[in-house]
């Protein structure tokens, strides 16, 4: 079965976009995923075709209704009765990579993009909606976080990257950064690459990247090494980081 | 001056992309931003046009070449020289909020979109470029990434938001989750809208708010709640969060 990507947005037109080019294109040429844009409109019910109201409570914005929402989700849930729903939004959990190789190994994904300030809350309890976020920033809509996680999730699928590329050797893949690449020429402005990766020496060459790999990710992000130690229960966000499975 | 973004990349019809619709589209047309991608190829020096050579010390893939992407930015540096160079790369520091303000309110920025294994290291050191990352997933490049990242960035620019929505009330802005909204109808599935937001007492609805996202952040986001409350320097991630200006 096809990876099934459901997009329900206000923004169809935005999608496949740039997914439509490079790697991801080719393989949506060649059949290896699908995507369907659904727009959030067509299930209003008014005649204006009112997706959204102002906020209870006040204040500025407008706030997609759950009722047209549910709509949306329910007839996404018949195209892909499988596929797990997704909400992009900042009050999501982070997404990981484990989550993306997991969506990849499935049959595909429901997005919901959010625009003006946000979702009805009872969106998240009335239907099985999983909340994600995309780095602690804060975008226009939730389009361009979807095709950001399509992106991850759609090389990952069978033969779209080479057997030699299998992703097993990059960031994330073992909870470190990835090692730092070099390549001709072997000087530039100066700098000339590392001598081991010169070396022709396998074992030391695969030695200095596992150490470069340990440096780099307990210099920069400490976080992630914290957690790759294994360091548990001593503050809160090592017990974020241990809750890390999002579900589906 | 307006804010420009200059994209190097390997698929400059990528660009505008989904930012040539919608709330930045409309910007753009307005000239409140302008965009030129790059193409990094335009720089190779052969007649096979090679931007990318094997890694080395081995491995799968090909690696970005550093005197071809100098040559990039270099390019870039004419067309905006006061434009921070930041490339997307899972071995950068997590963006934030903040630095998107930070960028918003400068000239531009140059983005150095990947492809294949990455980039020669020594183009870090060899140019002032800022390693960013968004989010800890792998893409196929950096444009998903360079897209998201815009869009940030757009929706900040002076007269591209409403003045009725601000920004300021938001997640992360003051490093808290946003509360949660609601709006008609008020009872949707059996689910009302909390009591509080139909009282129309603010102050009310002021201190209901304000304890909902404070009470999200710490049960979604122990991380971020424990930057709010000031924790310092009780853990390895701790002492990342205070380490937050990526500088530029």
């Amino acid at each position: 079965m096809t990876f099934t990507a459901t997009v329900l947005t206000l923004y169809p037109e935005m999608f496949p976009g740039p997914l439509g080019l490079s790697l991801a294109g080719r393989a949506l040429a060649e059949g290896k995923w699908s995507i369907e844009p659904v727009h959030i409109r067509d299930f209003a019910t008014d005649k204006h075709r009112t997706v959204d109201d102002t906020p209870a409570g006040g204040g500025a914005g407008m706030v997609l209704k759950a009722d047209i929402l549910a709509a949306a989700i329910d007839y996404a849930r018949v195209l892909n009765p499988r596929a797990p729903v997704i909400a992009m939004t900042p009050r999501g959990k982070p997404i990981t990579q484990a989550r993306v190789r997991e969506l990849a190994a499935g049959p595909g994904v429901t997005i919901l993009c959010g625009r003006f300030e946000g979702f009805d809350e009872r969106i998240f309890e009335g239907r099985d909606v999983e909340e994600v976020s995309v780095g602690d920033i804060v975008l226009s809509g939730g389009e361009p976080a979807a095709l950001m996680l399509l992106d991850a999730c759609i090389r990952l699928l069978p033969g779209v990257m080479g057997a030699a590329s299998s992703g097993a050797e990059e960031s994330f893949e073992d909870g470190l950064l990835e090692y730092p690449h070099y390549t001709r020429p072997t000087e530039w402005e100066g700098r000339t690459i590392p001598e081991v990766l010169r070396s022709g020496d396998h074992a030391k060459i695969a030695a200095w990247r596992k150490q470069r790999a340990e440096e780099d990710t307990r210099l920069r992000r400490p976080d992630l090494w914290e957690r790759h130690r294994g360091a548990r229960g001593q503050s809160a966000s090592g017990a974020r980081h241990e809750d890390e499975d999002l579900g589906s």
